[in-house]
Order: structure tokens, then sequence, then C-alpha cells
């Protein structure tokens, strides 16, 4: 049982090869398995160590910037000035697993705060800031005209599924995809971790200067927490899906900010749990 | 769209009855649905605050202990003095959100580590102890001559599958059951959180006095990470079985500490990842 890089796809799908002992009725064969990448980013602010979280590599400066985006340290790409890899010793088992970030000199970051935030957490991006109220008084709720036609829920769900590669070959990964208006898939991350897949198609529209997100669809391949609404909500998407099911405190968000959360989309239908205005259906 | 405590279940199974729009391919229809309870619970520890966790309510207490003793905070419950509620003003909405521990007096708890570690995570528990090295230097490997019959695997997973009520209902709770070395479930804990779930589970055998846990098979409902290895770990777990896949860091993990890890078990079989030794198969 030995893990081999599998290094032609470990950029785009980050998944190893593993051979494992398979177990079926008729006996025991060895055989070759894909096991998803799991490893640490720890992601710091001016040399300070501010989080670290476990992911799968690929794509990790959108992961950093769109962390930094859903917990309000920057706003847009104007507040960044570099975002870059530590330089670590060769042979060093956390080499490029670490990523410093340098603000432009007019963003001040209250060090204090940040401080204060993350040691009061240990959840995913939570950072203390953990009741609806608290995240009310801060964000506005969502304003966006958009409306979505009842029909496009499980062509999102399809399209989410062709894209999804490593999902189907190592049943590990989490998917979040954006998508337009006219239901076009703008782009689609893969994470071992849910918050993590948010955070990296965030932070991608963030560098590309695309923000606010106000005219998006967020799909999610699992389950919709309060923190993926949070997360949409700092970037302004109004429509959030889920193949799975909500949590309670995500349809309060998503009632309370004027989002529109939808979960269980399948290919027979969907629920509409909040801001059910914006669905459009013609029976 | 409004959310009303479901209260004759609300001990047992934390999920509130919500009205939601239910689009079928024949049309819209309003229905009663249930959706798994998130709220988040304050840990303190002497009244510093040490972390954050989104929860399902209910066995807070086990999740604390259980949380605390993963992060080798408190090695048993001879370490615990008080593990209390917060006494909170009535109509406040964080009311029972918040425990907070008192350590045995001859429990020192350096509480600049402790801040030190916290500060450096937004994962789950992870505070900063991110990899496998640091691990093994504190923790010695599972040393267990547990051995479990290949056919046994399914029967956990159909007992999990029974025990799991509100699972069913809501679509949204991880669940993790820990069983004897005859397969009979010693308990079963549910939570919105997948690590959550293993801290209640283990904090209620820290409670029970029943650590070690090195005759014991822990299964979880969906997939084995580093975290849940590490927890495992910790208590002396020697085989962790998962519905769902593994990832990289988890596998390296189990080989690393001398456990089993046993992914994907389906009603058609399962795979094993690390440990084969302990599986016995009969062909």
């Amino acid at each position: 049982m030995s893990l081999e890089p599998e290094l032609e796809s470990a950029r785009k799908c980050p998944a190893v090869r593993h051979t494992v002992v398979r177990f079926r009725e008729h006996g025991a064969v060895c055989a070759d398995d894909h096991v998803a990448v799991e490893e640490p980013l720890e992601i710091r602010l001016g040399g300070f160590s501010l989080a670290v979280t476990m992911r799968t590599p690929g794509d990790d400066e959108e992961l950093v910037v769109g962390f930094l985006h859903s917990e309000r340290v920057i706003t847009s790409a104007d507040d960044l000035d570099v975002v870059a890899r530590y330089r670590v010793a060769e042979g060093d088992p956390e080499a490029g697993n670490v990523i410093n970030v340098l603000l432009k000199g007019n963003v001040r970051v209250a060090r204090e705060l940040l401080r204060r935030n993350f040691v009061a957490s240990s959840s995913c991006g939570l950072c203390g800031k953990v009741t609806i109220e608290a995240i009310r008084a801060d964000l506005p709720a969502v304003t966006s005209d958009l409306v979505v036609p009842a029909v496009m829920f499980q062509r999102l769900e399809r399209a989410m599924g062709r894209a999804q590669a490593t999902f189907e070959r190592t049943g590990g990964l989490h998917a979040a995809g954006l998508f337009d208006a006219d239901g076009q898939l703008i782009v689609l991350r893969e994470d071992i971790g849910r918050h993590n897949a948010v955070d990296k198609v965030i932070g991608h529209m963030v560098l590309a200067r695309r923000l606010p997100l106000d005219r998006c669809i967020l799909m999610v391949s699992g389950r919709a927490s309060f923190e993926i609404m949070q997360k949409s909500l700092t970037s302004r998407i109004p429509v959030v899906a889920a193949v799975s099911a909500p949590s309670s405190l995500a349809v309060e968000m998503a009632a309370a900010a004027n989002m529109t959360l939808v979960g269980f989309v399948r290919s027979g239908g969907f629920n509409i749990y909040a801001g059910a205005a914006r669905i459009a259906h013609h029976v």
C-alpha cells in the first residue's frame, strides 16, 4: 500500500493512486484506487500566521484570496500587493504549503482584531463572527433582481457533474460552481473541504476583478451550511443551490439577507428554502 | 417559510420543521420538510474563549469533553472539575450556546500554548498541529491485537443506518458510531459537523471512563479525513471505517500510526487502505 503521486494529472485533479485490498462478496483482490489529496496550507499575512486549512492542492492563490475576501480582510484585488508562496528549503515536506500575503500600504488590518477573531475559532473560517445578528449588522442584504427559471437547476447540476472529473474518480472531493444568469458555468473548483471549494471560486472572481457577483448562481455539490451562505453574502451572490440538504442556520441567514436558497437539486426536482420570488416557473 | 422548533423530538433529533416550495416535474407545491439544526457553540476554558464550533445542539457536554480530549487538553475525566453551561440572561439568543470548563487544580494548561495553537487555525480543530510528523512525534502508534472479520463491516453499516433516525429525515447530519469487538453498537452520535459527531462519541466514552478504546471500531457516515484519524489515534482506536472515501493524509496517517482504515463500506463490499492485517477473511 504505497501512495504514488500521479504527476500528469496532479495539477488539475489532485489525486494519488493507491493500491487497496478490495473486498467484494466473491472474495478479496488487490486493486488500484484513487484517493483525493489532503494537505495543510498555512495562510500568512505579512509573515503573521493567520490560518491553517486542510485543502486539496491546486489553485492555492485563489483559495487564499477567496478566504481573505470571505473574512473581509480584503474587499477587492486592489487591496493585494503580493500573494506568494514562501521560499522553502529543498526537500522540506512543507514546501509549497505556505502562502504569504502582503497588502497594499493603504490597507490597514487591525492585527489585534484578527488575532481575537481567530483565537475564538476552531471551526472552518468562522473566526468568532458566529451570530447571524453580527453578520447582519455588518453586511447589508443582497439586492439583485436576478430571476432564475426553475427548469435551469437540473441543467446546472448536470453541468457540475460533467465538470467534476476528480469527484467521479475519488468520491472524496466537494465541488463549487459559479454560473452566470444564463446558466453558463463561469468557474468550477474542487476541494476536500467544502468551504475551500467556495473560497477558490470567489478568489478566482476577485482576482479576475469580476465582483460583485450579484448576477450569479453558486452551486455546491454537498450541503449548504451557514458558512457557505456567509461567503456568498460577502460577494453578493443572490442564489445558492445545493445538491444536498441545507442547515437551519443557512435557511435563517438566507431569509434574513434576502438570498435565495435551493436544496436537494436532483434529476427529479428541488426544494426552495428561502427567496422563492427569484425562481420563475410556468406550470 | 418559517422555522418552528419541533419540541418533542428536539432532544434526540434536533431538526426543525420548515415549509418549502417543492418543485417536481409535474409542478410546484408547498410541503413540510425537516432541516438539521446548526448553531454555534462557544467552548471556554476557565472563562477563556477557546473555540467556537458550528454544531447540532444535543450532547454538548460530550462534544466539549471529546474536543478537549482530541486536542489533548485533558487525558481523562479525572482532569475535569466542572463542565457547565454559562448562566445567561433570559431571552438571550445565545442562551445555552456557551459551555465553560474548569480543570482540576493539578492540570496545568499552558494558556500561551493554547492561544498559539488556536491562532494558527481556522480549520476544524486542527489547531496548528498540522503535520503528520508533529503528531507522530507526540503520539505513539496504536498497539492493539484486535482482529475484525471482513463480514462484520456490512453489519456495522446497517446498524448505523438503523440508528440514524435524524439523518433519514433531514439528509443533513453526519453520524459516528463506536462498536465493540463483537460489532455491538456502544454509542452513536449525529451532528451537522462530521468532526463533532466523532468528538461527541469520544466525549461520551471519556465521561464513562471507558478509555482507551483499543478494542473498538469507529464508523463514520461520510468521508475519512486526517482529523478523524487524529481524533481516533488520540483515544487509541485501532480500526476506522468510513461509508465514503478517505483522504490521502488519512491513509498516510493510518499507515504511519499502525491503524486500520477501511473505506467505501457499502452493501457490496469495502476497500482496505491501511492495516489489512487486522481484517480476517476466509474466502
